[in-house]
């Protein structure tokens, strides 16, 4: 049977001042006109019952989720008390779920993303999902890239593997994480080389054989922690044996190391939406090439971002490139070409210690 | 003895945001620190009594410049029921003050301009009180112009006419309004232009018997007004009255007609601050060439205005040459060069109903 697992405990940094620790990126309705979580619990409805979605989150974020995951069951909620990466936070998932179903599929998701259309994604997972069940390998997606981005990891496809309802199954020959800029355009004009979209399907019994493998202590905690959730000793025992746990990624951890990863090439629209600048790709611009979603009069305004959570009006004069964000309490105004630098300007914050604004 | 008025009845339109109808730019911190009245009414300490200062404003603003206007009797506010331009409403102030006091000299001055040091400007203001005394002139005050603006108006000056305390007094060969830039680089050029710094000082039997001469409906007008004030019925004078009386500027209606004009060339800085960027000339700027009266924190940023009204944070990374001016309901983003379009942006706002900020 498929399951799936969000993950939705990210800051979402890049999305200041939107983007608070209490109410994060994948909480916000950044695009699409409702909260991210929301579209993305929404693009598996057909494809896997909530009952069998499990949403991982933290304690700062708990309550704004499970008000955001309608259907999802309480106990599927999982509250990580201190990040510990993707390698525990998709350990826990698959022991909580392969004790529920020994035969589970997983599918594995990030809960920011835009994919679309929906019924590619699902002819897609349902392929992988198919394949998985008769195989032990991993699957990761691949999109294609469509220009040398260095903000992205690449997966560098082998010999075709499978063929699944017209989805080609490759075998992974490297995974690269962020290359420099020459690197990634001699990837792209390979046509070896897809983007690693940040998704996975396996069995779980699958995954939790690899991570007994290749990170063994993080197997016995989440062990451990699954086999009391549930039970009066579940949060106890979750608060002790977590944060302890090696914090590192499932492609460190496991993905890189596995015998057996495959690819799958998706057909559908892939964006990991990952600064403010990226609304462009996945928003409608209006003639001016501004992407609006503020209550805004301007005059000679061009190729903006303008956003608000509030009713506050933005007025803009002789404007271009610039991204500009109001919230109650903060504003960003901020150069196009500058928008991975809202990161450090929230570091920059945090030293200067307005944790009210964070 | 020697009174003053001061108009304060502006709406401020290009200091929007900050400016709005009921709180226009005399009545705001824009620099200084403290409300722009109140500094203009400071600057007459040791000068000119507060029971000999009238203050012209208008029923919008009455309450906010009452409050403002510690120490001028509540007589001496006068309410312009409608804004009828600078000839009607000196010509009131010159009605009232003369009723009181028919040896009155009146210094007529704006409330929202930049003018130090003090003591310079009583030194200025005292030379044309004791001139303006024995004769029937009308005295204007010049600057010498430190660029070829184009948004002052000009006074070629004539021969030297007086002398007064070091100060040099001369007739008034002609008024030029806002020249176009090759105009007004010629007359920068030649030495013999000031700018008008809006300033005017004479007798108020003098400026009446102008007024009677090139005016004479603007007059009556304010007769039967200043006869009426202080008693029950000057409420309703005033509103059946002001209303009807001509628009136009003391400048059009007398200044450029009368026989006997003297320009005062002065020695203070004067700015009449008339946009956003003027700050850049009465304020001091920080290290990276900002403006800064804002709880802000930015990255790669100059050259830029960052002014608000509350206890917002504005963040900014890779700006320059901007202005950015937050108020609780609204914010203005606009590239320097482009301020005098704040005008533009308000009939805009105006046209599509968004009274409430305006």
């Amino acid at each position: 049977m498929l399951h799936a697992m969000i993950m939705a405990g990210g800051r979402g940094t890049r999305f200041w001042p939107a983007s608070r620790t209490r109410m994060p990126k994948q909480l916000l309705p950044l695009f699409g006109g409702r909260a991210v979580l929301a579209q993305t619990l929404d693009r598996l409805h057909g494809l896997v019952d909530p009952a069998r979605t499990i949403i991982a989150t933290n304690a700062e974020q708990q309550d704004a989720v499970r008000a955001c995951a309608t259907g999802v069951p309480a106990e599927n909620i999982l509250v990580e008390p201190a990040c510990r990466d993707t390698a525990p936070c998709i350990a826990l998932a698959a022991a909580v779920v392969s004790r529920r179903d020994p035969e589970a599929v997983l599918l594995v998701a990030p809960s920011d993303h835009v994919i679309r259309p929906t019924d590619s994604f699902h002819k897609t997972i349902r392929a992988a999902a198919d394949l998985a069940t008769g195989d032990r390998a991993i699957y990761v997606f691949g999109v294609r890239p469509s220009s040398p981005s260095t903000a992205y990891g690449y997966i560098q496809k082998g010999a075709q593997a499978a063929e699944q309802d017209g989805m080609s199954v490759f075998s992974v020959v490297r995974f690269t994480e962020k290359p420099d800029a020459d690197t990634a355009a001699r990837f792209v004009d390979s046509g070896e080389y897809y983007w690693n979209s940040g998704l996975y399907l396996f069995r779980a019994d699958v995954i939790l054989e690899q991570i007994r493998t290749h990170a063994p202590a993080i197997f016995d905690g989440v062990q451990q922690i699954a086999g009391a959730l549930g039970t009066p000793d579940g949060p106890a025992t979750m608060d002790r044996i977590y944060p302890a746990l090696e914090k590192i990624s499932i492609d460190y951890a496991v993905t890189e190391k596995a015998n057996e990863v495959k690819v799958m090439g998706v057909d559908y629209e892939w964006n990991d939406v990952g600064s403010w600048t990226s609304l462009v790709d996945v928003e409608p611009a209006d003639v001016d090439g501004n992407i609006v979603r503020a209550r805004h009069v301007g005059l000679d305004t061009n190729d903006c971002i303008i956003w608000e959570q509030d009713d506050h009006l933005i007025t803009t004069i002789g404007l271009s490139d610039l991204v500009i964000i109001h919230t109650p309490d903060a504003t960003l105004v901020c150069a196009a070409d500058r928008v991975q630098d809202v990161k450090t300007l929230v570091d920059k914050l945090q030293r200067e210690g307005l944790d009210e604004v964070l």
